[in-house]
């Protein structure tokens, strides 16, 4: 049984639904909780494993902090919320070099400063052996109702990412910024739909949005932002196209989301921020598969090839 | 260095102390976060590791999954808020028997039942090796500026205790029962003026309620309610008494609280619920150290002797 399996199989029986002031259920980037009828927490939780997520061997503890926190921070921007506070509990096998914990807790530290989400809490324990594992859980906040779902795209909206895609193995997959400020601005807007962070690759995790929404998708593949990563990769190894890494590498921690049309335009007039914004492609009926259009005019299904959590 | 020392690293290095929203910060059970003048949030977080605090070659995944939520739930209880949502990271060695997950999430689950408390989030990482890891994170809600802290305590307040101490490793360490009824109630009658779960022992715990509230405290040796467990121990081996497993045994999760003189006799008065409620002793001036009243008039030092997260 891998995570997907098991992940399945709590899906099929965790018991506890949205419901109450449950708003939004396992599932999304966060559970949706409400204060009252203006008011929601965004809660959520993700850890972090050395030899999975990061390699101590090769990266600096540090990194592996900041990445910590900023993973979950991504989770937050993802529904459109702004950051309020986490957690994190680090399990630490003893005899290692006593600088390792002190770099993690700073890395934290750092990104908890540049995105003002304090750590207010957690634990540390020392173990016999095992592998350094840190587990962050983060508290958002923003207007109840106003969480931008997974579920809410409609056919015709339009898709959007932000930055650009693939190849983040290179190095931005620790030391990344959490579209914090950008899902701020779209809110501002207005007009989102639907909205996931790219954690698992752009295929995948269109393929969630589409799923979830009940929809079809269509993405053109020359509008689909290729980092220098990607293009980088490409070039060091021919076995994949830097659009392959840009569709199915995972930990972009972009944004992806999709806006009626009226509101797809408003977005590309009003968009004033440094980072770059795409339009890659539209929703499609429900009943229609996830497509990615060739240049050549033909079409392919775009399946989900993302990462599994695995370096 | 272990993480007795790296907490204090931690603590003398944290740079996100109170203020703002941020009621109470890191160093008591849980954080309080501020939603508006009349209400607050509770947040701590908790991981257990396999062979630290539970054995999954002698214990139930479902006894471990139970045991994950309720020692943060105890946390909760402990500020008297009542429990809102949690979530769980669970980072797991590949080639484990594929029920060994199943029966962690239902052990969770069970729990989150029992005391209204639902998993709406978290994650799963495989892993090559390592231990078996689950972190939760809790939030609970209650009144802005009611939460009972550890700072609290005054001298001349009477010191309580719930339920009956030591031994809890021949079982009750796992299925526990959090004290959140117990809690409720004491809130209900009033007068509660610091409070801790007895998480690493009454020696350990008497003493952070002191240090914290920079006061003293004295306990009556012949009050310390001492569980069946505790004297079970001291008949199979000699070495320690059931007195001595009371005094310094971790994992007892019970409440230990300080009430002004006046509310505490209101407290016994009232006190209406099964689990046994025993005045322990009392707290003494700043200065003072916290010493155990011995049966035949002595006093002795109370030194911290309890449970640093081993089993």
């Amino acid at each position: 049984m891998d995570e997907t399996d098991l992940i399945a199989w709590i899906r099929g029986h965790v018991p506890h639904a949205a419901g109450g002031d449950l708003l939004v259920g396992p599932g999304d980037d966060c559970a949706i909780l409400r204060i009252d009828d203006e008011r929601a927490l965004a809660f959520a939780a993700d850890a972090l494993v050395d030899g999975v997520h990061f390699d101590l061997s090769a990266h600096a503890a540090r990194d592996a902090g900041w990445k910590a926190l900023c993973v979950n921070l991504s989770d937050i921007a993802a529904m459109g919320y702004e950051p309020f506070a986490a957690t994190a509990t680090v399990s630490l096998p003893r005899g290692g070099d006593p600088a390792v914990p002190e770099d993690l807790c700073r890395g934290l530290w750092d990104a908890a400063s540049a995105f003002h989400c304090p750590v207010v809490g957690g634990d540390i324990t020392t173990t016999p052996d095992g592998r350094l594992t840190i587990s962050v859980a983060i508290l958002g906040r923003g207007p109840a109702g106003g969480a931008f779902l997974r579920s809410g795209a409609k056919p015709g909206d339009a898709v959007f990412v932000t930055g650009a895609l693939g190849g983040s193995i290179r190095g931005r997959h620790l030391r990344f910024a959490p579209r914090l400020a950008e899902a701020a601005r779209l809110r501002a807007i207005g007009g989102v739909t639907a909205m996931i962070d790219v954690s698992d690759g752009l295929s995948t995790d269109l393929n969630h949005v589409a799923r979830e929404s009940g929809v079809g998708a269509e993405v053109n593949e020359a509008a689909i932002p290729l980092s220098d990563d990607a293009r980088a990769l490409a070039d060091e190894n021919a076995s994949r196209t830097a659009l392959e890494h840009a569709l199915h590498d995972g930990e972009d921690f972009e944004l992806l989301f999709t806006a009626h049309p009226d509101a797809a335009a408003r977005i590309e007039r009003e968009w004033d921020l440094e980072t770059p914004l795409t339009r890659i492609g539209r929703m499609l009926d429900a009943g229609e598969n996830v497509w990615i259009m060739r240049e050549s005019g033909d079409r392919s299904p775009l399946t989900p090839g993302g990462f599994e959590h695995r370096l």
